[in-house]
């Protein structure tokens, strides 16, 4: 027995269930098909003892107006990420204390740091927004990576590390794996480099009491039995009449279909007819990012005892970035990403293993008490079924020959997913913003 | 009913049939289970009125033993790839003839050419043949990308357009988008420089009598019952005992399984347990050459006529490389390739616009009487079922990070395919290699 509705929506992370919402209120009909057995997407809801907080996304800052107004609308608050005192920073077997974004470096290598920032500003200006591909120097940028980019015009070890943290911090890709036009692409979308690593007046500014999951947890709740769980989508076949699509729970047909999953999941699909060779080289060309997050929580916020705001950046073979991730309520905790290379190792390791690696870590940072946590707790991404990963990103060449094909509907398919967000690409708001255009586009089409 | 066999095989092409063949001698049950409706992969049959020739891979050359050795079985013989008089070469809007694989240009850039050669083939001698993570230089040259490479290392515009033929015109990949490490690979694994692109004594010397899909046909007609066409795999499950398929055809279990399709094909597969991080962001990374492989009949060969060997390499806006391909029956024919960048775009005009501008494009070259051909064919990879593109490449930062998974069994799950060849990879060679070595493994733990 076929299932009718006017648009089936693949995917209950954010950008799925916003643009399911945006159609309710349109009066539209709507099933939502999630494969895995929970909601969310790339956020995820944990407790740790008393510590309830995420293995997911979790901060919003300024100007995420979308994501803030649905937090309000279902009476979430929010609290400022913690960010008093001195960080930390280990490269080359050093470990520095330092105030603000930029690190206690040697004086050449600062001037390097700061020219570099001006530089990446005023060359991600030139990158038009939804559309990279038609910057000037698109192709030159998008031939090189970010790793060469960096060889050719940073000279300090200091400064070409640092050039290297904001991809792999807040994309969790190496700066060797992505386009420099990617990267220009992703700085223009976030509004700049401090907003991309920052706290204060940045992206990282503030975080939900209760944890961010709760903000689709309560859309699905809201969307009720239109969202279906554990209903992998293993076909999809369009006509000119409408869309039918396969899943475990069934069969589903509608008018439209948005597909609002990573490029890589979206991949995994199959369709009939085969895909546009754009739409179907893109999703070969958008591997997710590598990431395990880690919870860790101790009776007492001890670094922030001894001056240190607990955050870290680090070039050590375990970890990428630690924050303080003490929440409104419950035990103090400190947050932190394996990403990057270190991601594929730290998953083959296992639980147990990465444990011990990531306390020795902690303990090299904020000395032994940081031995002696009441819990612990992460999510290996990398795993994690039908999502693989963090955010897509984009190597060499793929944006200026594939990237068109980013939000281009194929006949009655339509696309979301914060990978096609024309602003705050990887972020939560990108993924809302994302569902709120798919919606829109198909609401436009009400006559087809 | 579940069909139990020994061992599964997922595939049909070259690779598929040839560990099939292997299996079965060793006494093995085997199923080999292939997604469309015909076997050879990315080899492909085709007849163009009196013409019969091959819309995929076609070339054998010195040292393929092991494909020489399956035509021998099957009493298929060779003939030389024509390749008497000029070679024509189209770059930056002029038209110049040469002969050999060196085109006549600036005495500066035939210098650089030179020197480009000599250089690659010293630094891939350093390649360890199955490791090229281990290269000494493996981490430097995995960080940029082919393009970056040749900006740096070549002046003249014309030895930098012939750098980046060989890729374009071999592996259907653009310098920009792959990894100079990985190019380093695939040019020690062919040999070098001049078997890649060449014809006398290299990978294009000579063709079958009858075309290359009769191999892979021969084959699976020697396999008989145990190949079963149109059974997309969807799901592989394995636990200690064993491993379960399920396809449109019904459920097969087995105590092994090869999977030898495509890696992106691979990535599209369902696997429970999910697979290793490594193993599963390999496919992510692994997108597939872009080609549309083309042939234009003629009553004569005119070109021959007129002096020319039909060879032509070209920037222009359609075609990438033309060859002669008069079989040694039927009519006279040209072979032309749409690669790289060229090939999304002409995927989306269809068939009817690509011919016409596939004829425009001849008519430059070899005059009017190319206007007037007897027949066209072509076959657009980009959407071929469940095959997606040709050969499989790497952007930087995928070898030294996800490449030791490229033939590491998963469990019970062996690997073959071209892409995971140590020699002659990307060749017809390289993926009956990839068969047998992927029997071997499996029928070394005959104990398990």
């Amino acid at each position: 027995m076929t299932k009718t509705v006017d648009v089936i929506v693949v995917g209950a992370g954010v950008s799925g269930l916003k643009a399911a919402q945006e159609l309710v209120e349109a009066g539209r009909s709507v099933v939502v098909l999630e494969a895995n057995n929970r909601v969310g997407g790339r956020t995820k809801r944990t407790q740790v003892g008393d510590y309830i907080g995420d293995l997911g996304g979790q901060w919003v800052g300024k100007g995420q107006d979308v994501l803030l107004a649905e937090a309000k609308r279902f009476g979430i608050t929010t609290y400022l990420q913690y960010d008093t005192g001195k960080n930390l920073l280990q490269m080359f077997g050093k470990l520095v204390s330092y105030t603000g974004n930029v690190p206690r470096v040697s004086p050449l290598a600062l001037i390097e740091i700061a020219l570099l920032q001006r530089r990446w500003e005023r060359e991600m200006k030139t990158v038009p927004a939804g559309a990279p591909w038609n910057a000037p120097r698109a192709q030159e940028w998008d031939a090189i990576t970010l790793e060469s980019w960096i060889l050719k015009n940073v000279r300090t070890k200091a400064a070409r590390e640092f050039a290297r943290l904001p991809v792999r911090s807040a994309l969790a890709a190496e700066a060797q794996q992505v386009s420099y036009l990617w990267f220009l692409d992703v700085l223009r979308a976030a509004g700049g480099l401090e907003y991309l690593i920052g706290a204060k007046d940045g992206g990282q500014e503030a975080k939900f009491k209760g944890g961010m999951q709760q903000i689709p947890q309560r859309m699905a709740d809201a969307l009720g039995d239109r969202v279906v769980l554990q209903a992998p989508v293993e076909k999809i076949v369009q006509d000119s009449n409408g869309v039918r699509v396969t899943t475990l729970k069934g069969e589903f047909a509608g008018r439209f279909i948005i597909v609002a999953t990573p490029p890589t999941a979206a991949s995994r699909i199959q369709y009939e007819p085969h895909l546009p060779a754009m739409r179907d080289g893109l999703q070969q060309r958008m591997p997710a990012g590598t990431i395990t997050k880690v919870i860790v929580t101790y009776s007492t916020a001890f670094w922030r005892a001894a001056g240190w705001s607990g955050q870290v950046a680090t070039d050590d073979d375990t970890l990428g970035v630690v924050l303080d991730d003490t929440r409104d309520t419950g035990p103090a905790a400190l947050l932190c990403f394996i990403e990057g290379r270190r991601a594929v190792e730290m998953s083959a390791l296992g639980k147990d293993a990465r444990k011990e690696k990531v306390i020795a870590s902690l303990v090299r940072f904020f000395g032994p008490e940081a031995a002696h946590p009441l819990g612990y707790e992460d999510n290996d991404w990398l795993t994690e079924p039908y999502i693989h990963g963090y955010v897509g990103h984009m190597a060499p060449g793929v944006m200026t020959r594939f990237g068109p094909a980013l939000r281009e509907p194929c006949g009655r398919i339509h696309w979301a997913g914060t990978e096609t967000a024309i602003e705050f690409m990887g972020y939560i708001e990108g993924g809302l913003r994302s569902g709120v255009r798919a919606a829109r586009e198909v609401i436009a089409r009400h006559n087809e």
